[in-house]
């Protein structure tokens, strides 16, 4: 794995700083999208969290992948619904998908042992 | 778009029993666990086919997306479900799900006119 | 192929009407980015045409292949300059993208019989 | 499906042609070295077409698929060791490989129903 | 490169054993159909390992390619062989391949270097 | 980040050496042409890296995004260049692209920094 959940935090929300600074107004508006996708509507937050989640693991995006569980976590996805999530993904992206999974296998633990507070990466 | 929603389920029905028949057990196996990774446990029966929608709409595979907007329509997703899942799969994959989207859409027409026992296909 | 041009052109118009119609606000903002970002800034709307055809190319995307193939034309793109994109996302993408490189030519033929007011598509 | 495998080994012909006739020789050199590729060597024709079918279904390209489909069936290859391709690539590429799976059971039919000088497509 | 041979395959059986004992019995399924795929039979075991290498390079995992590089050499694969593999992959995946041909480059001659009965991995 | 470009450069040098040395003839055409599709023809050296970096981003390869944002430098692309690149690449392939994205601005922040004779790489 490349750097603890706090690490790899840190450098995303550096880099996002970073980005949004340099003033591509077009950009911006992209990131502000992303980040509203995931708010509950119709259907809830913790729904929209599973479904970026299977996303990024069938398009095989380690750190989409990362940010999702972690955010899943926060919106209280049990560790049998995880299960459930990696095994659509497993399926219908077949094994090429299975390295991704042994790393989001071990996000999860290091996410299961963070206190809550801790957990809350920022945007994707 | 390629044949109508009858069409579409007669074409893969027939297939379908043509390659089972064909007497690879590992395929047998597969199109088992294909079938079973989309009922309820964990998560809702809605829930994963809400999961199988997105994935098979960022992995742009038309066919795949059919069968699943038919499904959530049978496990009642509202337009606005729908919609907000179409939201993250355009955000997450990008503008080159758009020509799928329209495809997408255009199912879910079909699929809202069709009287409720006919909407059913056969498994993916 | 599937349908002419103008067969192309009337079914995204349509759909996209309706995609947009159907008020979800982010899909309407994504539109929206999704035109503005072909327009001339930095650099100029021919160069941001050759971007989106190339990367439509390497995505295998036919529907945005042809959408980019006739905004390329309409920005004057040579015959000469079309071939070294073409070669560019064959090198890239490899020989899984021929069969779309064939379609693409087909629609650059058919682009180039146009008279020039009929050869704008609506957005992709 | 879209045609007949002689309708499509036409179109392939006569676009492939037209593309080689443009001049560009990058183009031209990438389509000798695709021809070559599946040239037996260290390794045979034929496990080089069960190469090329493998990679042809998890990149999901039906035109490919079709293409080598004929090319081992004029190499030899019975129907177990075809099951047996198709298994790899769904268990490697997952359930999103079906649709492409379905499409070349019904190739590999027609196929096998073709007088056996009649099977050979231009190249790919 | 990302971590030794030995220490790849520690972190693959320690993380397998994990998903394995979570105990989703649809998971545990799947990876017995992925070991399942390479055992010979109609097909031998040594293409089929081809057949997943080849599978892994055009998709682009650079832990699934290492793991059937050192499959395919306990199978007894020549560097003649894995190269003829590898232009396979090239030309069908294209020079966006080409990083993971170096990491594989440098599996095979890491590989070539173990003395055999350390070469063996846990499942993929 | 995993090294610095220089670093990267050193690796991409002494391996791609390797292969071309290993005497497969068809894999060092390849790499010839590889060489050649960003060559300035009918379209400038200047557009065709830039071509060669949007395709890099939509397939999410992080070797080949670096050696491209390295040689865009070489050709005098601008950071509003850049950003314009970065925006159809975020547009076309979506939020899956963005950890690539931070990755990508982080290069160019390297080098910017690097005095111009040490930026050049060897061919990707």
């Amino acid at each position: 794995m490349s750097g603890s959940l706090e690490e790899l935090r840190k450098y995303r929300e550096r880099m996002n700083e970073k980005i949004l600074a340099a003033g591509n107004l077009q950009i911006q508006r992209f990131f502000n999208l992303d980040t509203r996708a995931y708010e509950g509507g119709a259907l809830s937050a913790k729904i929209k969290e599973l479904l970026g989640l299977v996303a990024s693991l069938v398009l095989r995006c380690d750190d989409c992948i990362t940010y999702h569980i972690v955010r899943c976590a926060e919106e209280g996805v049990t560790d049998g619904e995880f299960f459930e999530v990696f095994n659509v993904a497993l399926v219908v992206g077949g094994s090429i998908t299975i390295p991704h999974l042994r790393r989001a296998f071990e996000r999860l633990e290091e996410c299961r042992k963070l206190p809550k507070p801790n957990t809350k990466l920022g945007k994707d």
